[in-house]
């Protein structure tokens, strides 16, 4: 006997105890299986419906799990995973001036990013991240790497008032931005971003080059901004405003604009990124362990403001870890609000998955299992003694799941961590040349 | 050939990457062996020494390993894991009255107690807590499973103003403490300590006769306090004092006081704990998640506190990680300091160690490995992509690694954890236990 209707081959069908969409919000599906062909979603359905519409070439039975979007990591500068701990427990200025640049400028190259991005990768997928908005010098090798790896990133294409190994004047940061472009020019995982240092290391002249390439390139532009007190302290002495102020007056305060930790901000302030669509990254662990200042992200959020989530470079954090970023976010954010009721983990959730995607301009492609998006996606067993009981699963996820729980990973409808297995990257190599480069890192830092 | 003396027969002996001691403070011996007879540790040297010293019985090698003594959670509720993420996200009196206290109220008792401390027990060893300072009703029936367990605690005997399942008058309370105190007595692994639960629920006279009784006993007196800006406001309100102040003139601010959480502290009082040799226990997480606000904890440092860490309960943090704390205890004390330089990660590490042991009043026989003291130990492997590359062995522990990193766990020289498998508890009689108290309590919260 022949069914009416045969059922429609697929490569994939994830039957899951749990699937957490994201979108629409407030969801929690149960006993749900999700089916992929080539590099997209093509179904959402309860499993038992599931089974009769696809015939799966592969079946993953994920009985004790909850699938979510992959994880979107929103401000990295992963080449410094090499750095993870070199430095830690000083102030900023010793930090920076005595240990991470003099190594740096000792190091960077493109052999140094490629193999701090690999072995960023390999955490990032073992911590069910599958995108990152990367930030560092010699983004055209940062970005043949995650090319090679199949992962998903926006790489940013570095401006800098000051000549480094990368580009040695304005017009050559400017032309190098433009190749590197080029380069990742229609690839379906890597997409790019300006990438002005901070306002406080870059021109007016080049922010209004950045404002006219980003709107004919259309891509965003990723800025440091309002990370310290100081900071905007130093801008009001210079220029009589605030950095935000200035660039609002350069025209950059728009919906293109991902402003990275945003510690000081006015309520104008707040309403303003509200209004132009401004995109927040809120670093909560970076700013904590930097003592940058607290960023006001309860009162971003019930503004409106999109705000998603980064753990800046392991080398302030020290971690990839988005489970651990949410958890700290949500919790800060009640302490700073004074308000246990703020910052919930649905929204914790949104931060570092569909919020995370738009503000990379990526909202129609990742951050939500939804039919017709890239099949990016993470499985996390919630069966451990450290996730029991369990009342409710968003909940679980944000307040009690570690990163190490999160079993398998897709990115594009390919398996990337299957049981907690790299399923195609060297994990020995990859600790090898770590090794390596600790050796020639320890034996440059003054330290 | 025979050496001119014989090795010495020794249960154990632990061969080690590293040994962080935390005494003497600082230290990171590398390639250093721990030998361990019945319940104490009689040797600490390299392993090549240690291998011509000792026969031991069992020899465990741990070659990327760091041994730690065993993590001291100062402050927990552990009962209370049974209610993990019951209801997250919610204001303070919401939480309590609407979730907490009624579901509490028709489940409290022996029963619960016990499997909801076995589920406790068990995530602790799997996170390399090895002693657990515990404050909840049913004292008799805790004790009694963390013995049956051989996990070291210390049991807190409560006192409070009200009638509860546990007592229902004054006198009640004191009699069935000094029972509970009298089971106990001499056990080498369960000691007690007063547990009046707060300021606000426990009148002058109580307190009055803890003071005297605590002295008697030679026991700590275990203390909610200063939680919160309204704590301090409502006893101002009603008795013209500040609860601290309440309770220097009833005595009780002296070396017995373990006084948990302590978000509002002048410095007046911050130099009076110090002089009275009051022990602070932070409870960061918790603070942070009931926006119960920001303990002043490198004040106390600085100021010379005894400053130990803990979790609180489950159904405010939502997990007993140590790993955890001590890394948002280390970040957030920064960003409250304004000092990046703030509570540095060897600090960390005494405040889950030697610091709470000195809280506990145990400080001579835990809290560090030296010679003498109870083989209390945690093995941590630092081999993981996630902690590589390595340049600071404590820095690594506290800024990098998760809790999944033990790999094995002794008491008092006993091995509980192997490989990270529970040696002695029935992990699937644990789950189903768990499984079956999370539908009777899904019943009854009104969520």
């Amino acid at each position: 006997m022949t069914s009416p209707t045969s059922p429609q081959p697929v490569d994939v069908l994830i039957e899951a105890r749990w699937v957490v969409p994201v979108e629409p919000h407030g969801v929690v599906l149960e006993h749900h299986a999700v089916a992929i062909q080539a590099d997209r979603i093509v179904g959402i359905l309860p499993i038992a419906d599931a089974r009769s519409a696809y015939a799966p070439r592969e079946r993953v039975e994920l009985a004790e799990h909850v699938l979510i979007p992959g994880l979107i990591n929103a401000h990295t500068h992963n080449p410094m995973t090499l750095m993870r701990g070199l430095a830690d427990d000083l102030p900023l200025m010793v930090w920076l001036q005595q240990h991470i640049w003099p190594v740096e400028a000792k190091v960077i190259g493109p052999e140094f990013v490629r193999d701090g991005v690999e072995l960023a990768i390999a955490e990032m997928l073992r911590g069910g991240t599958t995108c990152a908005n990367e930030n560092y010098f010699f983004p055209d090798a940062i970005g043949a790497t995650y090319r090679k790896h199949g992962f998903r990133a926006v790489i940013a294409l570095p401006v800098i008032q000051f000549p480094t190994a990368w580009a040695r004047t304005q017009d050559e940061y400017f032309e190098r931005a433009g190749e590197t472009h080029d380069l990742f020019r229609n690839d379906p995982l890597i997409s790019t971003a300006f990438g002005p240092h901070a306002p406080y290391t870059v021109s007016d002249e080049s922010f209004e080059r950045i404002r006219v390439l980003a709107d004919q390139l259309d891509i965003p532009v990723h800025l440091h901004l309002h990370e310290t007190a100081h900071e905007v302290d130093e801008e009001r002495k210079k220029s009589g405003l605030r950095p935000f102020q200035r660039l609002q007056k350069l025209g950059l305060i728009n919906d293109r604009l991902i402003a990275v930790h945003m510690t000081q901000l006015t309520d104008g302030e707040i309403a303003a990124c509200a209004e132009a669509g401004v995109s927040v990254v809120h670093c909560p662990e970076s700013n904590l362990k930097l003592a940058s200042g607290f960023c006001p992200a309860e009162k971003l959020r019930k503004a409106g403001v999109n705000v998603a989530l980064g753990t800046d470079g392991t080398a302030s954090n020290n971690d990839l870890d988005m489970f651990g970023e949410m958890r700290t976010a949500a919790l800060l954010a009640k302490a700073v609000a004074e308000d246990a009721a703020a910052f919930d983990a649905g929204f914790a959730l949104r931060t570092a998955t569909i919020q995370a995607a738009r503000a990379l301009g990526l909202e129609a492609e990742i951050g939500s299992i939804e039919t017709g998006k890239q099949a990016d996606l993470a499985a996390v067993r919630l069966s451990d003694l450290e996730t029991q009981p369990l009342f409710h699963v968003v909940s679980q996820l944000v307040y009690a799941t570690g990163r190490h729980q999160v079993t398998d990973v897709w990115i594009a409808g390919k398996r990337k961590l299957a049981a907690r297995e790299l399923v195609d990257m060297d994990r020995e190599g990859i600790l090898s040349r770590t090794h390596a480069w600790r050796e020639r890192i320890a034996a440059l830092d003054p330290a």
